[in-house]
């Protein structure tokens, strides 16, 4: 099949064997992707993988343990876990000790023409939802994430840094969660996008008033997090989204001082965001940049890793 | 009155004049006060702070508006807030927006013979508890903030990172609050301190199995934040109580790949603290390095200084 292969250097390859599924897992033809940050940050060496790339998929089933599966259209859950371990008997699946993650850790992703996952990862999405929206199940229930780490500030007051892809969807969610929403960015089209789902707008160079009780971090830089504290007050919550290859140089006084809470976010409920979707509450078409064939997928990164491009979506 | 000024350097003098309380605040004496790692942090530029530093002490009240309090052997708590901020209406007096802090922002501190602080932070002493005890309600009060500020794991593991005076006092709070206490520390002596009070211990350098629900970082260093972070599980909580001028070159992934709780954590409850002692659940004579007059306090400060120095006091 053909596919993207990461293996210190990105490469289209034509003669890659289409993925087997074991017992439990479904095969899957991908009918459209989509390309992440972490996918630009994995070709960067973060995490060390090698392999296929890719994360973010609608596909349609073509060979599943349970009959009924096939055929349909889904998307899927990127963690593959074991279902044994310490953390998945806590009901944390998604932190499995032994898992393994679709294009990203000991698991071929979506940046082919095929893929598998287990069986019980994938979720039938709704004919009100169309393939491209569908690629946005995984960043958009990622977003949702945070609804479920935090208690919503009482003043409903909150900020968002950074105007990318996965800001603006945070942004949606805490809207629809009946939140007053500042994003802070850098770019004046992506700010009016947000202005028009009635969040207020700020570029990341001007003073920003006074401090939130939540702030979340979507930057996807490591300059980020130092402003993301200074945006915090003193008892608030920064929720932290952004992976990155590399370190980060930072004052951790200031969270000390003022007993900020800092709280990691990554993977969400699929079913928030399939709702939020079929429900139209969230608008994703603006958000996407390009549209790529996968034979054209080193030119689909290219684009996607230029600054102020949204999302790239990939086809067959 | 012979005081430690912090002017660029740090100086004895003996030509200050005793401060002078305003219609709100108390005049103390200085019975004995007790030298932080946040004072070290200050002689070395940390906050910016000039004037007299100190911040841990007991005294008895010279005058008070209050005639009650006259007399009275006290220990005071360290942030003068404004009682009318945002903050303060909150009921976050220790984050007001217009505090000064004792010994650490615009406020002269305890290393002196007198010092002055709003009469509402007083609380008197009781007899069981002796000066050189009562020298240790705030930081066992910052202690006991943890608990103030977590909700404790099910399965009862925690460890504490820094075998130093505040991680010697974080890990009898925990005890007391009944959790199974790994302290990670570099001086033999101080583990066996912590394993007569019941917890296990551990070498810094060694292999540190399973990570923790909890761990309490008090190491007081930049790269004990890393370590920390590795320490805890996924969803797990890290609480950072060590502050140190200077940044932190850290890995902020692991944060949001494990969805980690980082929680700074400063000043805590004053009753609690002294409840403990008055009560014997927390041993502070061990800590006790050694002690020095008020003369020589910069003798005291070199003494602090030094590798393996636990709780350095002061007497006038």
């Amino acid at each position: 099949m053909r596919a993207l292969l990461l293996d210190g250097a990105l490469r289209r390859r034509d003669d890659i064997a289409a993925p087997a599924p074991a017992a439990d897992e479904a095969l899957v033809r991908v009918l459209r992707a989509g390309i992440c940050n972490t996918d630009l940050e994995l070709a960067r060496g973060y995490m060390g993988f090698r392999g296929i790339p890719g994360h973010e998929f609608v596909g349609r089933v073509e060979a599943a343990p349970d009959p009924a599966l096939a055929g349909r259209r889904v998307v899927g859950e990127i963690n593959a876990a074991c279902g044994a371990c310490l953390q998945c008997r806590r009901g944390f699946q998604t932190h499995c000790e032994r898992r393994t993650v679709l294009g990203i850790l000991g698991r071929d992703g979506s940046h082919a023409e095929f893929l598998v996952l287990p069986a019980r990862n994938l979720h039938v999405v709704p004919d009100e939802i169309t393939d491209d929206e569908a690629v946005f199940v995984e960043p958009l229930a990622a977003a949702f994430e945070v609804l479920q780490q935090v208690l919503l500030p009482a003043d409903g007051r909150c900020a968002v840094l950074g105007d990318g892809k996965l800001g603006l969807l945070v942004v949606q969610v805490l809207r629809s969660a009946g939140l007053d929403v500042l994003l802070v960015g850098k770019h004046a089209a992506k700010l009016r996008l947000a202005e028009a789902w009635g969040a207020r707008t700020a570029l990341a160079d001007g003073g920003l008033g006074e401090p939130f009780g939540l702030v979340v971090e979507c930057t996807g830089s490591p300059a980020g997090f130092g402003r993301a504290v200074t945006l915090t007050r003193p008892r608030g919550t920064l929720v932290l989204k952004s992976t990155y290859a590399g370190r980060a140089n930072v004052d951790l006084a200031p969270i000390v001082v003022n007993e900020i809470s800092v709280v990691g976010s990554r993977c969400g409920p699929f079913p928030a965001a399939l709702e939020a979707l079929a429900g139209g509450r969230v608008q994703v078409g603006p958000l996407i940049s390009a549209r790529f064939s996968l034979a054209h997928a080193k030119e689909a990164y290219t684009r996607a890793g230029q600054p102020g491009t949204l999302k790239v979506l990939l086809r067959p």
